[in-house]
Protein backbone atom coordinates (compact mmCIF):
# COMPACT_ATOMS: atom_id res chain seq x y z
CA UNK A 1 0.00 0.00 0.00
CA UNK A 2 0.90 3.47 -0.72
CA UNK A 3 0.62 5.57 2.36
CA UNK A 4 0.71 9.60 2.70
CA UNK A 5 1.20 10.61 6.73
CA UNK A 6 -0.14 14.47 7.46
CA UNK A 7 1.52 15.04 10.57
CA UNK A 8 4.94 14.83 12.11
CA UNK A 9 4.72 14.28 15.79
CA UNK A 10 5.08 11.15 17.92
CA UNK A 11 2.13 9.48 16.76
CA UNK A 12 2.98 10.18 12.69
CA UNK A 13 6.61 9.36 13.37
CA UNK A 14 5.89 5.72 14.95
CA UNK A 15 2.90 5.04 13.20
CA UNK A 16 4.53 5.73 9.83
CA UNK A 17 8.04 3.52 10.97
CA UNK A 18 5.81 0.77 11.66
CA UNK A 19 4.01 1.05 8.45
CA UNK A 20 6.79 1.14 6.78
CA UNK A 21 8.37 -1.78 8.18
CA UNK A 22 5.39 -3.81 7.69
CA UNK A 23 6.47 -3.66 4.02
CA UNK A 24 4.17 -0.28 2.64
CA UNK A 25 5.89 2.55 1.08
CA UNK A 26 5.53 5.81 2.38
CA UNK A 27 5.15 8.13 -0.68
CA UNK A 28 4.96 11.66 1.40
CA UNK A 29 4.90 13.45 4.71
CA UNK A 30 2.98 16.85 5.17
CA UNK A 31 3.50 18.67 7.99
CA UNK A 32 3.28 22.74 8.46
CA UNK A 33 6.15 22.27 10.64
CA UNK A 34 8.81 22.49 7.93
CA UNK A 35 11.67 20.98 10.24
CA UNK A 36 9.96 18.37 11.78
CA UNK A 37 8.56 17.33 8.05
CA UNK A 38 11.78 17.08 7.03
CA UNK A 39 13.44 14.98 9.95
CA UNK A 40 10.26 12.53 9.70
CA UNK A 41 10.55 12.40 5.53
CA UNK A 42 14.36 11.86 6.15
CA UNK A 43 13.55 8.53 8.73
CA UNK A 44 10.77 7.88 6.50
CA UNK A 45 12.80 8.07 3.03
CA UNK A 46 10.05 9.72 1.05
CA UNK A 47 9.60 13.37 0.14
CA UNK A 48 7.84 16.07 2.07
CA UNK A 49 5.49 18.80 1.67
CA UNK A 50 4.57 21.67 4.02
CA UNK A 51 1.31 23.02 2.60
CA UNK A 52 -1.62 20.20 3.18
CA UNK A 53 -2.84 21.87 -0.12
CA UNK A 54 0.16 19.95 -1.52
CA UNK A 55 -0.55 16.73 -0.71
CA UNK A 56 -0.64 13.95 -3.07
CA UNK A 57 -4.06 12.72 -4.49
CA UNK A 58 -3.04 9.00 -5.71
CA UNK A 59 -2.15 7.49 -2.29
CA UNK A 60 -3.92 4.55 -1.11
CA UNK A 61 -3.92 5.52 2.49
CA UNK A 62 -3.94 8.81 4.35
CA UNK A 63 -2.93 8.56 8.19
CA UNK A 64 -3.68 11.69 9.95
CA UNK A 65 -1.94 12.39 12.85
CA UNK A 66 -2.68 15.69 14.04
CA UNK A 67 -3.61 17.50 17.20
CA UNK A 68 -7.28 17.42 17.77
CA UNK A 69 -7.49 21.17 17.68
CA UNK A 70 -6.07 21.04 13.89
CA UNK A 71 -9.16 18.42 12.70
CA UNK A 72 -11.47 21.94 11.79
CA UNK A 73 -8.90 23.20 9.90
CA UNK A 74 -7.83 20.29 7.73
CA UNK A 75 -11.44 19.56 6.75
CA UNK A 76 -11.99 23.13 5.21
CA UNK A 77 -8.26 22.55 3.38
CA UNK A 78 -8.03 19.23 2.30
CA UNK A 79 -10.16 17.59 0.01
CA UNK A 80 -9.18 14.16 -0.64
CA UNK A 81 -12.42 12.54 -2.86
CA UNK A 82 -12.46 8.61 -3.35
CA UNK A 83 -9.73 8.59 -0.93
CA UNK A 84 -9.15 6.30 2.40
CA UNK A 85 -8.49 8.68 5.07
CA UNK A 86 -8.13 7.87 8.56
CA UNK A 87 -7.64 9.62 11.84
CA UNK A 88 -5.46 8.42 15.24
CA UNK A 89 -7.39 10.37 17.37
CA UNK A 90 -9.04 8.76 20.61
CA UNK A 91 -11.33 11.64 21.37
CA UNK A 92 -11.76 12.93 17.80
CA UNK A 93 -15.53 11.54 16.06
CA UNK A 94 -15.20 8.86 13.21
CA UNK A 95 -17.24 11.51 11.29
CA UNK A 96 -14.94 14.44 11.65
CA UNK A 97 -12.98 13.76 8.13
CA UNK A 98 -15.73 13.39 6.28
CA UNK A 99 -14.85 16.67 4.62
CA UNK A 100 -11.90 15.53 3.47
CA UNK A 101 -13.14 12.30 1.91
CA UNK A 102 -16.47 10.29 1.92
CA UNK A 103 -13.64 6.92 2.73
CA UNK A 104 -12.67 8.04 6.22
CA UNK A 105 -12.69 6.52 9.47
CA UNK A 106 -10.05 5.60 12.16
CA UNK A 107 -6.98 3.82 13.52
CA UNK A 108 -6.60 4.86 16.74
CA UNK A 109 -3.38 2.88 18.16
CA UNK A 110 -4.21 2.21 22.58
CA UNK A 111 -0.44 3.33 23.20
CA UNK A 112 1.56 5.47 24.35
CA UNK A 113 4.09 6.54 20.99
CA UNK A 114 7.31 8.57 21.82
CA UNK A 115 9.62 9.28 18.78
CA UNK A 116 12.58 7.80 20.44
CA UNK A 117 11.45 4.65 21.94
CA UNK A 118 12.66 1.43 19.92
CA UNK A 119 11.76 -1.72 19.29
CA UNK A 120 8.22 -0.67 18.52
CA UNK A 121 6.31 -1.74 21.54
CA UNK A 122 2.65 -3.48 20.82
CA UNK A 123 0.35 -1.28 19.50
CA UNK A 124 -3.35 -2.62 19.84
CA UNK A 125 -5.55 -0.78 16.76
CA UNK A 126 -9.29 0.30 17.16
CA UNK A 127 -10.64 0.87 13.83
CA UNK A 128 -13.88 2.15 12.69
CA UNK A 129 -14.94 4.00 9.49
CA UNK A 130 -18.30 5.63 8.26
CA UNK A 131 -19.04 3.24 5.61
CA UNK A 132 -18.97 -0.65 6.31
CA UNK A 133 -16.71 -1.34 3.22
CA UNK A 134 -14.24 1.06 4.63
CA UNK A 135 -14.26 -0.38 8.39
CA UNK A 136 -13.00 -3.74 5.83
CA UNK A 137 -10.37 -2.17 4.40
CA UNK A 138 -8.98 -0.20 7.22
CA UNK A 139 -9.42 -3.58 9.55
CA UNK A 140 -7.08 -5.61 6.78
CA UNK A 141 -4.27 -2.74 6.67
CA UNK A 142 -3.90 -2.57 10.73
CA UNK A 143 -3.77 -5.85 10.41
CA UNK A 144 -1.34 -5.71 8.98
CA UNK A 145 0.79 -3.92 11.28
CA UNK A 146 -0.35 -4.77 14.52
CA UNK A 147 -2.05 -8.21 15.81
CA UNK A 148 -4.36 -6.88 18.38
CA UNK A 149 -6.95 -4.95 15.71
CA UNK A 150 -10.50 -4.17 17.11
CA UNK A 151 -13.59 -2.38 15.91
CA UNK A 152 -14.83 0.44 18.56
CA UNK A 153 -17.14 3.34 17.98
CA UNK A 154 -16.70 7.08 19.06
CA UNK A 155 -17.77 6.65 22.78
CA UNK A 156 -15.65 2.70 23.23
CA UNK A 157 -12.89 5.00 21.74
CA UNK A 158 -13.45 7.68 23.98
CA UNK A 159 -13.63 5.38 27.29
CA UNK A 160 -10.35 3.63 25.88
CA UNK A 161 -8.51 6.80 25.70
CA UNK A 162 -9.65 7.61 29.56
CA UNK A 163 -8.56 4.40 31.09
CA UNK A 164 -5.15 4.74 29.41
CA UNK A 165 -5.07 8.44 30.12
CA UNK A 166 -5.03 6.86 33.73
CA UNK A 167 -2.70 3.99 33.15
CA UNK A 168 -0.34 5.75 31.04
CA UNK A 169 -0.18 9.72 31.54
CA UNK A 170 -1.07 9.65 35.79
CA UNK A 171 1.03 6.71 36.22
CA UNK A 172 3.74 8.29 34.16
CA UNK A 173 3.78 11.37 36.49
CA UNK A 174 3.87 9.41 39.63
CA UNK A 175 7.18 7.99 38.16
CA UNK A 176 8.34 11.57 37.34
CA UNK A 177 7.67 12.51 40.68
CA UNK A 178 9.21 9.60 42.72
CA UNK A 179 12.12 10.29 40.18
CA UNK A 180 12.41 13.60 41.04
CA UNK A 181 12.12 13.09 44.48
CA UNK A 182 15.32 10.79 44.56
CA UNK A 183 16.89 12.85 42.48
CA UNK A 184 16.58 15.66 45.12
CA UNK A 185 16.62 13.15 47.84
CA UNK A 186 19.92 11.82 46.76
CA UNK A 187 18.68 8.40 46.33
CA UNK A 188 18.90 5.79 43.40
CA UNK A 189 15.63 5.58 41.44
CA UNK A 190 16.54 2.84 39.30
CA UNK A 191 16.02 0.66 42.77
CA UNK A 192 12.72 0.96 42.28
CA UNK A 193 12.75 -0.44 37.98
CA UNK A 194 12.02 -3.80 39.38
CA UNK A 195 9.04 -2.94 42.18
CA UNK A 196 7.67 -1.02 38.87
CA UNK A 197 8.41 -3.72 36.56
CA UNK A 198 6.46 -6.48 39.12
CA UNK A 199 3.42 -3.86 39.49
CA UNK A 200 2.60 -3.38 35.73
CA UNK A 201 3.24 -7.65 34.80
CA UNK A 202 1.34 -9.46 37.52
CA UNK A 203 -2.18 -7.70 36.79
CA UNK A 204 -2.04 -9.83 33.50
CA UNK A 205 -2.28 -12.41 35.76
CA UNK A 206 -4.14 -11.03 38.92
CA UNK A 207 -6.91 -8.46 39.13
CA UNK A 208 -4.86 -4.79 40.79
CA UNK A 209 -7.40 -4.66 43.46
CA UNK A 210 -6.37 -8.32 44.78
CA UNK A 211 -2.48 -7.10 44.32
CA UNK A 212 -2.93 -4.03 46.66
CA UNK A 213 0.16 -3.49 49.54
CA UNK A 214 1.36 -1.03 51.22
CA UNK A 215 0.72 1.08 54.52
CA UNK A 216 -2.32 2.88 53.59
CA UNK A 217 -4.48 -0.33 52.64
CA UNK A 218 -3.14 -2.43 56.01
CA UNK A 219 -4.03 0.96 57.66
CA UNK A 220 -0.61 1.48 59.22
CA UNK A 221 -1.28 5.35 60.34
CA UNK A 222 2.58 5.08 62.05
CA UNK A 223 4.12 4.80 58.79
CA UNK A 224 1.68 7.12 56.62
CA UNK A 225 2.85 10.17 59.47
CA UNK A 226 6.08 9.29 58.68
CA UNK A 227 6.16 9.43 55.05
CA UNK A 228 3.58 12.72 55.22
CA UNK A 229 7.12 14.74 56.95
CA UNK A 230 9.31 13.62 54.05
CA UNK A 231 7.36 15.17 51.79
CA UNK A 232 6.18 18.37 53.02
CA UNK A 233 8.42 20.15 51.00
CA UNK A 234 7.05 18.40 47.89
CA UNK A 235 3.39 20.20 46.52
CA UNK A 236 2.47 17.60 44.43
CA UNK A 237 3.58 15.02 45.79
CA UNK A 238 1.74 15.57 49.00
CA UNK A 239 -1.31 16.62 47.13
CA UNK A 240 -1.03 12.95 45.37
CA UNK A 241 -0.58 11.19 48.74
CA UNK A 242 -3.14 12.13 50.99
CA UNK A 243 -5.86 11.68 48.28
CA UNK A 244 -4.70 8.25 47.55
CA UNK A 245 -4.16 7.30 51.33
CA UNK A 246 -8.01 8.54 51.85
CA UNK A 247 -8.55 6.58 48.65
CA UNK A 248 -7.01 3.13 49.55
CA UNK A 249 -8.29 3.89 53.17
CA UNK A 250 -11.65 3.25 52.32
CA UNK A 251 -11.55 2.23 48.83
CA UNK A 252 -11.10 -2.03 49.22
CA UNK A 253 -13.77 -3.97 50.65
CA UNK A 254 -10.92 -6.61 51.66
CA UNK A 255 -7.97 -5.42 53.30
CA UNK A 256 -5.10 -7.79 52.41
CA UNK A 257 -2.97 -8.82 55.56
CA UNK A 258 0.43 -7.43 55.56
CA UNK B 1 22.04 -21.89 57.03
CA UNK B 2 18.97 -22.39 59.67
CA UNK B 3 16.36 -19.96 59.62
CA UNK B 4 13.57 -18.98 61.58
CA UNK B 5 10.36 -17.17 60.29
CA UNK B 6 8.32 -14.92 62.17
CA UNK B 7 5.30 -13.91 61.01
CA UNK B 8 2.74 -15.83 58.19
CA UNK B 9 1.87 -12.50 56.04
CA UNK B 10 2.92 -11.97 52.35
CA UNK B 11 6.90 -11.21 53.35
CA UNK B 12 7.10 -13.83 55.34
CA UNK B 13 5.38 -15.95 52.65
CA UNK B 14 7.18 -14.74 49.46
CA UNK B 15 11.20 -14.18 51.59
CA UNK B 16 10.38 -17.48 53.37
CA UNK B 17 10.22 -19.30 50.01
CA UNK B 18 13.09 -17.41 48.55
CA UNK B 19 15.00 -18.28 51.46
CA UNK B 20 14.06 -21.68 51.21
CA UNK B 21 14.61 -21.70 46.96
CA UNK B 22 18.66 -20.57 48.12
CA UNK B 23 19.17 -23.60 49.54
CA UNK B 24 18.70 -22.39 53.37
CA UNK B 25 16.92 -24.71 55.36
CA UNK B 26 13.41 -23.11 57.03
CA UNK B 27 13.43 -24.68 60.89
CA UNK B 28 10.40 -23.18 61.73
CA UNK B 29 7.49 -20.77 61.68
CA UNK B 30 6.06 -18.59 63.90
CA UNK B 31 2.75 -17.03 63.93
CA UNK B 32 0.02 -15.84 66.09
CA UNK B 33 -2.44 -16.55 63.49
CA UNK B 34 -2.44 -20.17 63.46
CA UNK B 35 -4.46 -20.93 60.45
CA UNK B 36 -1.73 -19.19 58.23
CA UNK B 37 1.50 -20.59 60.63
CA UNK B 38 -0.04 -23.69 59.57
CA UNK B 39 -0.18 -23.12 55.90
CA UNK B 40 3.00 -21.10 55.63
CA UNK B 41 4.56 -24.05 57.59
CA UNK B 42 3.17 -26.34 55.07
CA UNK B 43 4.45 -24.86 52.13
CA UNK B 44 8.05 -24.04 53.69
CA UNK B 45 8.09 -27.68 54.97
CA UNK B 46 8.43 -27.55 58.56
CA UNK B 47 7.22 -27.35 61.71
CA UNK B 48 5.19 -23.94 63.30
CA UNK B 49 4.78 -22.84 66.50
CA UNK B 50 1.73 -19.93 67.76
CA UNK B 51 3.85 -18.72 70.43
CA UNK B 52 6.24 -16.16 70.05
CA UNK B 53 7.90 -17.79 73.28
CA UNK B 54 7.99 -21.31 71.86
CA UNK B 55 10.45 -19.91 69.17
CA UNK B 56 13.38 -22.03 68.44
CA UNK B 57 16.79 -20.84 70.20
CA UNK B 58 19.15 -22.76 67.96
CA UNK B 59 18.77 -21.12 64.08
CA UNK B 60 21.17 -18.92 62.52
CA UNK B 61 19.07 -16.13 61.41
CA UNK B 62 15.73 -15.02 62.61
CA UNK B 63 13.38 -13.19 59.79
CA UNK B 64 11.04 -11.21 61.31
CA UNK B 65 8.32 -10.25 59.39
CA UNK B 66 5.59 -8.51 61.46
CA UNK B 67 3.04 -5.71 61.15
CA UNK B 68 4.70 -2.58 61.98
CA UNK B 69 2.58 -2.30 65.03
CA UNK B 70 3.75 -5.43 66.57
CA UNK B 71 7.60 -5.04 66.86
CA UNK B 72 6.50 -3.22 70.23
CA UNK B 73 5.12 -6.22 71.70
CA UNK B 74 7.41 -8.92 70.43
CA UNK B 75 10.11 -6.88 71.54
CA UNK B 76 8.76 -7.46 75.59
CA UNK B 77 7.87 -11.18 75.11
CA UNK B 78 10.93 -12.52 72.54
CA UNK B 79 14.84 -12.63 74.02
CA UNK B 80 17.19 -14.28 71.37
CA UNK B 81 20.83 -13.50 73.21
CA UNK B 82 23.21 -13.86 70.40
CA UNK B 83 21.19 -15.11 67.59
CA UNK B 84 20.99 -12.84 64.13
CA UNK B 85 17.74 -10.84 63.55
CA UNK B 86 16.61 -9.09 60.93
CA UNK B 87 13.45 -7.42 60.43
CA UNK B 88 11.62 -6.51 56.75
CA UNK B 89 10.08 -3.15 57.18
CA UNK B 90 10.48 -0.29 55.41
CA UNK B 91 9.54 2.66 57.99
CA UNK B 92 10.71 0.77 61.64
CA UNK B 93 14.30 1.48 62.57
CA UNK B 94 17.47 -0.46 62.75
CA UNK B 95 17.31 -0.70 66.46
CA UNK B 96 13.53 -1.68 67.05
CA UNK B 97 14.85 -5.13 67.81
CA UNK B 98 17.64 -4.67 70.12
CA UNK B 99 15.27 -5.60 72.97
CA UNK B 100 15.37 -8.93 71.41
CA UNK B 101 18.96 -9.65 70.44
CA UNK B 102 21.89 -7.36 70.02
CA UNK B 103 22.87 -8.38 66.85
CA UNK B 104 19.77 -7.09 65.06
CA UNK B 105 19.21 -5.46 61.74
CA UNK B 106 17.17 -4.92 58.51
CA UNK B 107 16.84 -6.82 55.22
CA UNK B 108 13.76 -4.66 53.75
CA UNK B 109 12.64 -6.01 50.42
CA UNK B 110 12.33 -2.94 47.91
CA UNK B 111 8.89 -4.91 46.42
CA UNK B 112 5.54 -5.34 46.37
CA UNK B 113 4.97 -8.79 47.69
CA UNK B 114 1.93 -10.97 47.40
CA UNK B 115 1.90 -14.69 48.28
CA UNK B 116 -0.43 -15.64 45.35
CA UNK B 117 2.74 -14.39 42.70
CA UNK B 118 4.99 -16.96 40.87
CA UNK B 119 7.44 -17.11 39.66
CA UNK B 120 8.94 -14.68 42.24
CA UNK B 121 9.95 -11.12 41.38
CA UNK B 122 13.53 -9.42 41.61
CA UNK B 123 13.40 -8.29 44.89
CA UNK B 124 16.11 -5.59 45.88
CA UNK B 125 17.22 -5.94 49.38
CA UNK B 126 18.41 -3.14 51.78
CA UNK B 127 20.41 -3.66 54.32
CA UNK B 128 21.24 -2.19 57.64
CA UNK B 129 22.73 -3.20 61.69
CA UNK B 130 23.41 -1.64 64.63
CA UNK B 131 26.69 -3.52 64.49
CA UNK B 132 28.95 -3.58 61.63
CA UNK B 133 29.80 -7.54 62.04
CA UNK B 134 26.42 -8.17 61.55
CA UNK B 135 25.96 -5.81 58.66
CA UNK B 136 28.50 -8.10 57.12
CA UNK B 137 26.64 -11.12 57.48
CA UNK B 138 23.37 -10.08 56.85
CA UNK B 139 24.81 -9.02 53.75
CA UNK B 140 26.13 -11.87 53.08
CA UNK B 141 23.14 -13.63 53.90
CA UNK B 142 21.21 -11.21 51.35
CA UNK B 143 23.17 -12.01 48.59
CA UNK B 144 22.63 -15.36 48.65
CA UNK B 145 18.73 -14.35 47.84
CA UNK B 146 18.95 -11.40 45.63
CA UNK B 147 21.68 -9.60 43.14
CA UNK B 148 20.65 -6.43 44.22
CA UNK B 149 21.75 -5.62 47.78
CA UNK B 150 22.90 -2.54 49.08
CA UNK B 151 23.19 -0.97 52.49
CA UNK B 152 20.34 2.07 53.53
CA UNK B 153 20.36 3.89 56.89
CA UNK B 154 16.58 4.25 58.26
CA UNK B 155 16.25 8.13 56.25
CA UNK B 156 16.82 6.47 53.16
CA UNK B 157 15.61 3.06 53.98
CA UNK B 158 12.11 5.34 54.66
CA UNK B 159 12.65 7.58 51.77
CA UNK B 160 12.53 4.40 49.02
CA UNK B 161 9.55 3.39 51.15
CA UNK B 162 7.58 6.26 50.00
CA UNK B 163 8.84 6.22 46.51
CA UNK B 164 8.07 2.53 46.42
CA UNK B 165 4.07 3.53 47.78
CA UNK B 166 4.33 5.93 45.20
CA UNK B 167 5.01 3.93 42.06
CA UNK B 168 3.66 0.63 43.56
CA UNK B 169 0.31 1.10 45.77
CA UNK B 170 -0.70 4.55 43.99
CA UNK B 171 -0.34 3.12 40.37
CA UNK B 172 -1.80 -0.29 41.54
CA UNK B 173 -4.82 1.84 42.63
CA UNK B 174 -4.95 3.71 38.92
CA UNK B 175 -4.93 0.53 37.95
CA UNK B 176 -7.83 -0.86 39.64
CA UNK B 177 -9.96 2.26 39.87
CA UNK B 178 -9.56 1.94 35.35
CA UNK B 179 -10.33 -1.94 35.66
CA UNK B 180 -13.20 -1.03 37.85
CA UNK B 181 -14.38 1.10 34.99
CA UNK B 182 -13.80 -0.80 32.34
CA UNK B 183 -15.51 -3.65 33.66
CA UNK B 184 -18.27 -1.14 34.94
CA UNK B 185 -18.22 0.14 31.02
CA UNK B 186 -18.33 -3.47 29.33
CA UNK B 187 -15.61 -2.44 27.67
CA UNK B 188 -11.92 -4.61 27.93
CA UNK B 189 -9.21 -3.88 30.04
CA UNK B 190 -6.82 -6.42 29.00
CA UNK B 191 -6.45 -4.10 25.85
CA UNK B 192 -4.73 -1.66 28.12
CA UNK B 193 -2.40 -3.87 29.13
CA UNK B 194 0.35 -3.41 26.51
CA UNK B 195 0.22 0.25 27.35
CA UNK B 196 0.89 -0.51 30.88
CA UNK B 197 3.77 -2.80 30.23
CA UNK B 198 5.23 -0.08 27.78
CA UNK B 199 4.89 2.70 30.32
CA UNK B 200 6.80 0.63 32.77
CA UNK B 201 9.55 -0.49 30.52
CA UNK B 202 10.53 2.42 28.52
CA UNK B 203 11.62 4.67 32.24
CA UNK B 204 14.26 1.73 32.54
CA UNK B 205 16.01 3.61 28.97
CA UNK B 206 14.30 7.05 29.29
CA UNK B 207 13.75 9.65 32.14
CA UNK B 208 9.63 9.34 33.15
CA UNK B 209 9.03 13.60 32.29
CA UNK B 210 10.64 13.23 29.44
CA UNK B 211 7.87 10.58 28.24
CA UNK B 212 4.79 12.08 29.40
CA UNK B 213 1.65 12.32 26.26
CA UNK B 214 -1.56 13.02 26.77
CA UNK B 215 -4.48 15.56 26.70
CA UNK B 216 -3.39 17.36 29.84
CA UNK B 217 0.68 18.31 29.03
CA UNK B 218 -0.80 19.07 25.33
CA UNK B 219 -3.10 21.21 26.79
CA UNK B 220 -6.09 19.80 24.95
CA UNK B 221 -8.99 21.43 26.95
CA UNK B 222 -11.56 19.29 24.39
CA UNK B 223 -10.25 15.90 24.87
CA UNK B 224 -10.16 17.07 29.01
CA UNK B 225 -13.83 17.93 29.42
CA UNK B 226 -14.94 14.73 27.21
CA UNK B 227 -13.54 12.76 29.58
CA UNK B 228 -14.76 14.91 32.24
CA UNK B 229 -18.36 13.75 30.90
CA UNK B 230 -17.46 10.41 31.01
CA UNK B 231 -15.92 9.98 34.55
CA UNK B 232 -18.85 12.47 36.75
CA UNK B 233 -20.83 9.17 38.38
CA UNK B 234 -17.26 7.52 39.44
CA UNK B 235 -16.29 9.62 42.35
CA UNK B 236 -12.47 8.53 43.30
CA UNK B 237 -11.80 8.86 39.73
CA UNK B 238 -12.88 12.07 39.01
CA UNK B 239 -11.45 13.43 42.16
CA UNK B 240 -7.90 11.97 41.37
CA UNK B 241 -8.38 13.04 37.36
CA UNK B 242 -9.28 16.62 37.76
CA UNK B 243 -5.62 16.95 40.62
CA UNK B 244 -3.57 14.89 38.05
CA UNK B 245 -4.86 16.75 34.67
CA UNK B 246 -4.00 19.72 36.99
CA UNK B 247 -0.73 18.91 37.80
CA UNK B 248 0.67 18.14 34.44
CA UNK B 249 -0.95 21.45 33.00
CA UNK B 250 1.67 22.86 34.74
CA UNK B 251 4.42 20.71 36.19
CA UNK B 252 6.45 19.87 32.61
CA UNK B 253 8.81 22.61 31.85
CA UNK B 254 9.06 21.61 27.96
CA UNK B 255 5.74 20.63 26.82
CA UNK B 256 5.92 17.71 24.38
CA UNK B 257 4.16 17.81 21.42
CA UNK B 258 1.36 15.28 19.98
Amino acid sequence: MQVVIIGSGNTATVLGGMIRQAGHEIVQVVSRTAEHASRLAAELQCPYAEHWADTRRDAGLYLVALADTAFGALGQELSLPGRLVVHTAGAVAKTALLTVSEHSGVMYPLQSLRKEVRPYPEVPLLVDANREEDLLRITDFARTISRQVQPADDVTRLKLHLAAVMVNNFTNHLYALADDFCRREKIDFSLLLPLIRETAERISYFPPADMQTGPAVRGDQVTIRMHQQLIDKYKDIKELYDIFTHQLEHGYPQKPNN
